[in-house]
């Protein structure tokens, strides 16, 4: 079959490689019909992340359907269509039983990283029964493959971390597609405005058509000014930081009013400030969190009901074998305009 | 009468004031039977707190009687024996609505600060209906006195912001009177093994006599190896700061465990390093708060039960004439082997 | 002035009656500009609330303007424009001080009950500040007296107490007003769906007209069986009984799935039956309340921002001396098609 | 091996049978340790548990050693002793992501009721990764044996859901096994008073030995007049149903005070009275579990920190094949003053 193989920074080729086979008994084989490529898939390529290791399929998101399936696996057959988690859990272990599947023991993000991944024609599923979801009917299998990752990710670590209430204002800094897909599932609880700040005016844009009550280039203006002077210098209930710098957090503790929440969805590489001396006495909450995708059958609920539509975030389609051109596109992303792009079997 | 009066920095005397009086409808004006001093005291006197001026009375702590009342207070009579709240709320602004007492918009904490405090005589109480409770029958006033601010302040920002569970682990950074009423408060919860770390051997002898599983002096090991040591490399579930200096924070969120808690009590003065960069996967919640003495009458409860002592905490008493002297005992703590000294009126 | 008042069962009248007049510092005057008639006020006509006499003025609900106010009352100004919650609240006592003004020892629901209320040319607000809301700007006067008591009730004995979340299946059962705004509410947490239950075809199309997924006529067909069929014999997330007899609870209860909330916002006159027999392993949630007013903030940002519309519900308008033509239509509202009458002053 | 066999209603014998064997690969195989008899077990003996036929080994609970495993098995080894849960789930279904283990769609209650249980030499305990837990070093294994089902059960039904908060009033109607173990798990919460309700003297002064600040024998005075007058006709913050008849039911919803909990644990044959006119306006909440377990991480930490000790209820001891002599023991319990027995195979 064919997978996109990672081979040391800067190298990558979508090229030939033997079928997964199971392992286990609680393993499953699917077929992939939609993929996509994380901001991390990036990341990996550059190589900053060092679990992954030359000879390693990337990807950890993606809609597909069973062709084999262990004798353990009891939640699913051959020929059902599944959405892959990024996180494979195994629904044993302690973190497991706390829905921290992100900790679990025997698993956790190991697809594309320490396993081979879903930027394949075939991927082998650890765990099956705790780590993939049955398809609803009448879903788009290319929305659905925005399950695997964004959508928890940006909901666990976004909206419900930061507490989102009806009636609340929320500042999410970064409207690259983790950003966005905060706007859109922050909506779900109904807050009176969600101002959106980036550095990008085309992302700028898009915020607004997302709903977004402001959108501020903080490039332009300074962010912090603005929030404060949008909210009688009160502040956000919940500000989100979906960059992972220190400068983007640190305007996130900078615009949170007392009593509110500061929701930290980023992938960070360093230290920040934390400014305890204006923070010590303001009741502030700030939270981490590695998406546990715990949320999934919410999710998938909120997705068959259309009270969210995450196509919204699908900007190119490809072909599975149009890889190298859909990296290209993705590493190209202000460029292109690119927010998700979706690589789909036919 | 008399009252402790600060003169500017390191200026402080026992003197002759005019006693004080009702100014608006809903004061009261308490003759004071004990207060104490709060390690805030001795900021104020080093001229930290510039919001505190020249010819103000300190102390934000007390129990005592009603003299005289406005016509609006209904809650009280002349005659009831008092606490004093270091937080005084009107009720009726929006963030007493949310049980926010410490950022009330005609409260907070002001008392020997903005407004002249309880080291005197006599101390005017605004907003009495909401600031002041009654004292239970049979509990000793000097141990009421502890539920002005210290056991409030443990219990609310240190064992509800961390969310102490039963069986849970604990470490407190700083065995002063603010980390000792978080151990004492936090096993109401029942937590499995409370860690106490501090610098001083005689709060280290201390914390073993309250019931801390095991007691660090962080001058003699390092408190986080120890902590990853006794906990078997997995840190605590819940890590309460209460010193008030980056150097303490950072050790909180080195030693707490994935999805644990990191609760700040403490007074800081100046930024400290957040690690990003290895916090941001472990679903970790930090929390500041300054204390809203919401949970007054929960601890009024738990000191009438014989749940909690606070009197465990009184090492020195003196005659309210005698302040100097409890200020220079409570400003030598470590060689007094001092922690929290009540004057009383008789 | 004029006001609608009470004479004993079945006798009422739009008649003369002193101005009100402040009789504490903490009272306010209020001119009503507009105000609306509620379910309870057709109970008391008939007689079956005792605690309301011969005299009263009826009337728990109203938007208007301060023409005079006591001088302990700060957070309010002569002239201002406010909302009038059905429920009173001292903001001081044991049950203020946890959010439950449902049970404040100086209010609750005393307007048009134990004082007079609001169907009035003036009406008297005790307990001021803690008692009455600014109108945001923008927001329509008539939509806002939704905002005294039925908004309120719906989304915290509801929704809230129902603890609706993103996904849920919901079953109303009642589709008059209260039922109507839960439907409302309740989207504000983007349920999946949400079932109405009633027997009258009118308030049946209405609900479909506001959102519900499906209506159900319980004249037409058993309302157990049919959601039961509709949810795969699982039963629903939540059941909100919002007519107040024994049978709709009993629907509620026998249509919940095991892990779902009842909740009660109806106000029932006798008892009915647990099945206990049933429901003791079903991990079940029953949940009564009467409606605290503490979420009308959150509500009033829910109005200013769109997310919720109350003048959905408004069916007829009226002017404050059509008083009797209003209750009359009220009155036989399956007849009028009435859901909710409003009553101006011009 | 030997084995406590029910051969319909009133026919048990203590009889041989074949030892189990592994029939899937996550099976394992128990050699018991110690056992103990469940109420539920005499209910079975009756004839009153419908699903529980001709020729079952009865037993839901238990400690003992893994003797064999099934190789899918990988949380625990041969030569490991656990502990036995009366719940055993799979953790996959939905239910069980949801830790709602009771409801487990491979699970549930099912040891000693559809399958064989653990009142025999040995047990076969399916999905044993998540249905085992490892003995924790140096408890006691009677002990934990209470932990299989009674504590859980006491835990999560009357003091977790019946939100047990420091300084509550707790009343708990039924002074057996279960509601003593109610008294004693409630304490890890430190409520101010818990009350116990009997007519047994017997059990009325142990409930006074374990902690009960009052104990009412509701065959000599009235329980509901009894708990108005210690509570100053307020009644309790948290009632708890610990015997499973209508009538203890209606005593928990005449005694629980506004804004309270009444938290159902008593297994219910036949429905009863709710008192919907008397308590839908007093914002209580009601609730029914059938246990999950899923709290037995916490208990078994809380037991070795020595926070609660399960041995208390434990009155009398049996070797194993003395299980005749234990059931009749049991089965008269006022008699024999009997609370938990345990058999034990040494």
């Amino acid at each position: 079959m064919k997978a996109l193989v990672y081979h040391g920074p800067g190298k990558y080729a979508w090229e030939d490689k033997p079928k997964p086979t199971l392992s286990r008994s609680t393993d499953a084989i699917v077929k992939i019909l939609h993929t996509t490529i994380c901001g991390t898939d990036l990341h990996i390529l550059k190589g900053d992340v060092p679990s992954v290791t030359d000879g390693r399929t990337l990807g950890h998101e993606g809609v597909g359907v069973i062709v084999e399936k262990g004798e353990a696996v009891t939640n699913f057959a051959v020929g059902d269509t599944v959405l892959c988690s990024c996180i494979t859990s195994c629904g044993r272990c302690d973190y497991c039983r706390r829905q921290m599947y992100s900790h679990c023991r025997d698993g956790g993000w190991i697809l594309g990283n320490r396993i081979d991944g879903t930027q394949a024609e075939f991927v082998r599923i650890p765990n099956a029964d705790t780590s993939l979801y049955h398809a609803p009917k009448g879903v788009d299998g290319q929305a659905l493959a925005m399950l695997s990752d964004i959508f928890p990710t940006a909901f666990e670590c976004g909206v419900l971390n930061g507490a989102v209430k009806p009636g609340d204002t929320v500042a999410i800094v970064g409207a690259g597609p983790i950003g966005l897909a905060t706007l859109i599932t922050a909506r779900l609880y109904s807050p009176s405005r969600v101002f959106m700040i980036d550095v990008d005016d085309g992302r700028v844009a898009v915020s607004r058509e997302m709903g977004a009550a402001v959108v501020i280039n903080s490039k332009k203006e300074n962010p912090v000014d603005a929030i404060m002077k949008l909210t009688d210098n009160v502040g956000v209930d919940v500000s989100v930081e979906a960059v992972g710098v220190p400068e983007t957090f640190d305007v996130c503790q900078q615009i949170v009013a007392p009593g509110g929440h500061v929701a930290n969805i980023g992938v960070h590489g360093k230290s920040g400030i934390l400014r305890l001396e204006k923070l010590w006495d303001r009741n502030i909450t700030i939270t981490t969190r590695l998406v546990d995708t715990c949320t999934t059958p919410m999710l998938l609920k909120a997705v068959s009901a259309g009270s969210i539509n995450p196509k919204h975030l699908i900007t190119h389609r490809f072909k599975l074998d149009e890889m190298h051109k859909a990296y290209e596109t993705f590493g190209n992303a202000a460029r292109e305009k690119a927010l998700k792009v979706v690589l789909s079997a036919e």
